[in-house]
């Protein structure tokens, strides 16, 4: 089989204004990014009822086996498309700092990819340098604001802001700026965090539209006085010029699928704190103009369907039809205690054993009241009797489990998954419900995801966490959904405990307050918010060949 | 007479295509960025020599009263297209630093104008970005190379790569990285730069074409071991990723005056530390496409046309076909000594005064051998015999010296001045050579600069300053052409000394080498290379408006 770049590049891509045709997007409010990208200006639609069927692609624990969770999105739209289905695929833009440190790109693989590829791994649009540039603003507007006088008060002690960029340097992890004498300000002790990670991210993804972007802008918390009063971004005046930087950021951008399949690729918030989703304005879109949308969550599904679901869906009003959950028996045996370099040889008992934890995201699914079908994503390894163990598992739970080949065939590969998600998304079945009310408690909240989802025994936090989360809620943030920062590898916050682990402790280290995007971050464990490069990066193999494509990038 | 933007926002744009017609681009050539932007595949054009006539814009010395290069420069493009000659318009692309600093914008003004003003001055089609994270994946490379072992030696004090933002962000100037323990790194001081004063904006806009490109990445030098041994990007593999990151950015964006003359807006290094011109890639492309190509050169003509030849013609073998120099009577009259609050009332006696640093100017363009004529852009407040002042202080030099009025009356309002510039080109009078020969001392071409130019006794320098320079002629690096960086308002390295000084002494107190872009540069004086912003930023009256237009950019 070809590499996943030599099949991207061998492939006929549509002009993009096809690519709209096909969802008929009228041409002016197609905005060229050269020939096979656009921006969709969201303003120029024709006003329609968002009444496409919502589709949601999660997976069980990421193991280093791989699930394909974004492959089997892509094989799914292609396959939905090919049955004649107006569909449409929304998935999250990919970060420069993973692709020139381990990953070498993320726009899918095989026969299953979004292209251009090259364009989407690097600047894309240029979403993520304009989240950037807002946020780095944000950052010298609140040092200038020190520097000229400090009227606002801030505590320098207690700035909460750092800076962003889209690159994995840990050497910009800990700093002391404004160093250098009087001219350079005041020094203080601050860092970078990857852009992934920004709140600004977070906001462009959760924000209905530009008006409503501004306005959680505004409401960015950048730090507090010495008496603890909150200073945000609207004391600043800042988020008018960060919303003016994020102007075109806002709008979807269209792609397509290796197979022409219409393809919203908009927003990468990071999946632990942030909620890992593409953005609303995107899914929106998408519901406007397709009947079917498949879309995608970060990590599992106990941290990626729950955020979907708790934030993503609670704010936006999204009620999803249908919810694919992607095992493979390879990674189905590593959650059953076999390792990676024993994972060839068949074993229908490891499959059992770490069936517990595709088990696990079946019944939590069912909590959010959305039926649930399991992707089995077929590796050439895996043995009849070990699919068989598969969809026995999932039967346990009520539901079909489909075996998918979209990696080698493309939405051919997929098209018995799409009938099984068609039918249930058609079947009206859904009764989506959130997992908790807006109303209860912040560390309430936290307790309800840790018991119900992660099955813990409890969560457990120090009185100053504590003492946290009842100041915000007195400062009337008490209505927000929490999102959970934890490892993605197990239900419990140690990355060891594969299967399905119980009776655990959440620890809550630490919270903190995204007034902008809209929830509270409870970090269980230690969560890098800028990583590193390897020994070797990957950089070191990309570069341009002499027939003008970039090598080096998957 | 309506505001810059008022103006902006009524005109009635060619779409990008029609704009590339003009100038027989082929459509396969253009990439578009939504309707009113376009990358130009220069690769897909059909070769051709370049034949046009090449002008350059320069002018007096700066002062806070305004000359009006840009302005004129499009003014006279738009007039020698009215006068159905082929012309094309060369500039730099404005940073976002300054825009959201104090100048809030830069692409003309008035009825002289390059458009879409708001894309221009924001991201534009993400050059400037694309520069960012090149620049800051060598800096991440170096430090994670020291991380893992250091293998190359690199001597961590004498590391002198550092990092950029596209932010007036004065806090990063002096920073300590790699805080907070062993997994974040060895701690160093370093800083940030704006993004203009990186040497890949350098190399980006000297490169001929890609592969040059990649090779002058290459010879990037990071720092030194701890015996001196220069450590380049090449050996570190990051000029492959480097360049890959680049690929859009080095293709020539092509926009449009207010009156549809085609403008390559391309390029912007600093005019102090760096050589202050829009890009050769650019440049050669417009040379190829139009009859005319009128380009720009940053601050007054000693430092931006001696860097426009001495730099970007000696390297790009480029030959000027006539020059402009542009003066106002309210700015020479700051030069004769009135204050910006005075200039309102007649003064012939100081346009005389004044006027000697056109003089001066004039003289030193006859040294390149290029035929100059002189631009007096006009002010209501100018009376008739301050411009037959100015008209004689240039025919004592033997040059012509012709009102415009573009501000006020666009294209139509430069006519006279386009006629005299396009007799001059068409004379083929213009006997083009550099200042200095290559094979002079690095500390020669300093002092035939500083004398020549500046009319400097001579330039010194201690003695560290000048075994630094015989080092790196030892190394190879004689050749290279240097690129000084003094204040832009003065001959002399004195700001205050207006008109034309002399008998002053260049006081040469560092050198850096930038063996990428290929120019030793020597600092005379302070020079700032990450500004600060304002006690109020305009920053703070940016925003997007009901219409979904930008408020707050001029």
């Amino acid at each position: 089989m070809p590499t996943d770049i030599e099949i991207s590049r061998a492939a006929a891509l549509l002009p993009i204004a096809e690519v709209a045709a096909k969802l008929d997007i009228p041409p002016l409010a197609v905005e060229p990014y050269g020939h096979h990208k656009a921006k969709v200006a969201v303003d120029a639609l024709p006003k329609r009822d968002a009444t496409g069927k919502l589709i949601l692609v999660t997976a069980i624990n990421p193991t280093p086996a791989g699930e394909g969770k974004t492959t089997t999105s892509v094989g799914l739209a292609d396959a939905l498309s090919r049955s004649g289905r107006r569909t449409a695929l929304c998935l999250r833009e990919p970060s420069l700092g993973p692709c020139f440190g381990t990953k070498g790109g993320a726009a899918g693989g095989g026969y299953a990819q979004v292209v251009p590829m090259e364009d989407i791994n690097l600047h894309f649009t240029g979403d993520f340098h304009a989240i950037t540039s807002a946020h780095n603003l944000l950052a010298a507007m609140i040092d200038n604001h020190i520097y000229w006088g400090n009227a606002l008060g801030l505590d320098v002690r207690r700035v909460s802001w750092r800076r962003v960029l889209d690159m994995n340097d840990r050497a910009l992890r800990d700093i002391v700026h404004s160093l250098g004498g009087a001219t350079n300000g005041y020094p203080r002790e601050s860092g970078f965090d990857i852009t992934v990670a920004s709140e600004v991210m977070a906001i462009l993804c959760l924000a209905s539209d530009l008006a409503d972007l501004e306005a959680r802008l505004g409401r960015i918390i950048v730090g507090y006085t010495a008496d603890r009063r909150a200073v945000t971004a609207r004391d600043l005046n800042a988020a008018g010029a960060m919303a003016a930087l994020l102007a075109q950021a806002v709008k979807p951008n269209l792609v397509q699928t290796l197979e022409g399949t219409p393809a919203f690729v908009h927003g990468g918030p990071f999946a632990n704190i942030a909620h890992g989703c593409n953005s609303v304005i995107a899914t929106r879109t998408a519901l406007d103009l397709a009947d079917y949308v498949v879309t995608e969550a970060g990590f599992g599904a106990d941290l990626g369907a729950e955020k979907f679901f708790d934030i993503k869906c609670r704010m936006a009003e999204l009620a999803p039809d249908a919810v694919v959950i992607v095992a493979t028996v390879r990674a189905l045996k590593m959650n059953g205690g076999v390792a990676k370099s024993d994972l060839a040889a068949p074993d229908v008992a490891a499959v059992h054993r770490g069936g517990a934890n595709l088990m696990r995201h079946l019944e939590n699914l069912a909590q959010f009241g959305v039926p649930a079908v399991v992707a089995i994503n077929r590796f050439a390894s895996d043995t009849e009797e070990e699919i068989a163990a598969v969809r026995a598992i999932a039967a346990a739970q009520a539901c079909q489990a489909v075996v998918c080949t979209h990696f080698s065939d493309g939405g051919a590969g997929a098209g018995e998954l799409a009938e099984a998600v068609a039918a249930l998304a058609d079947s009206g079945s859904a009764r989506f419900m959130p997992l908790y009310d807006d109303r209860l408690s912040l560390f309430d909240k936290i307790n309800t995801v840790a018991k119900r989802i992660y099955r813990a025994e409890e969560a457990v936090a120090d009185a100053s966490v504590l003492a946290q989360l009842r100041r915000w809620e007195a400062d009337g943030f008490g209505d927000l959904p929490v999102c959970m920062a934890k490892t993605q590898y197990s239900f419990s916050t140690d990355p060891t405990r594969l299967g399905a682990p119980s009776g655990h402790v959440v620890h809550v280290r630490e919270v903190r307050l995204a007034a902008g995007a809209g929830f509270v971050v409870a970090i269980c464990g230690e969560i890098m918010t800028m990583p590193g490069l390897p020994r070797v990066p990957a950089a070191e193999g990309i570069r341009v060949n002499a027939a003008g494509q970039i090598d080096g990038l998957s």
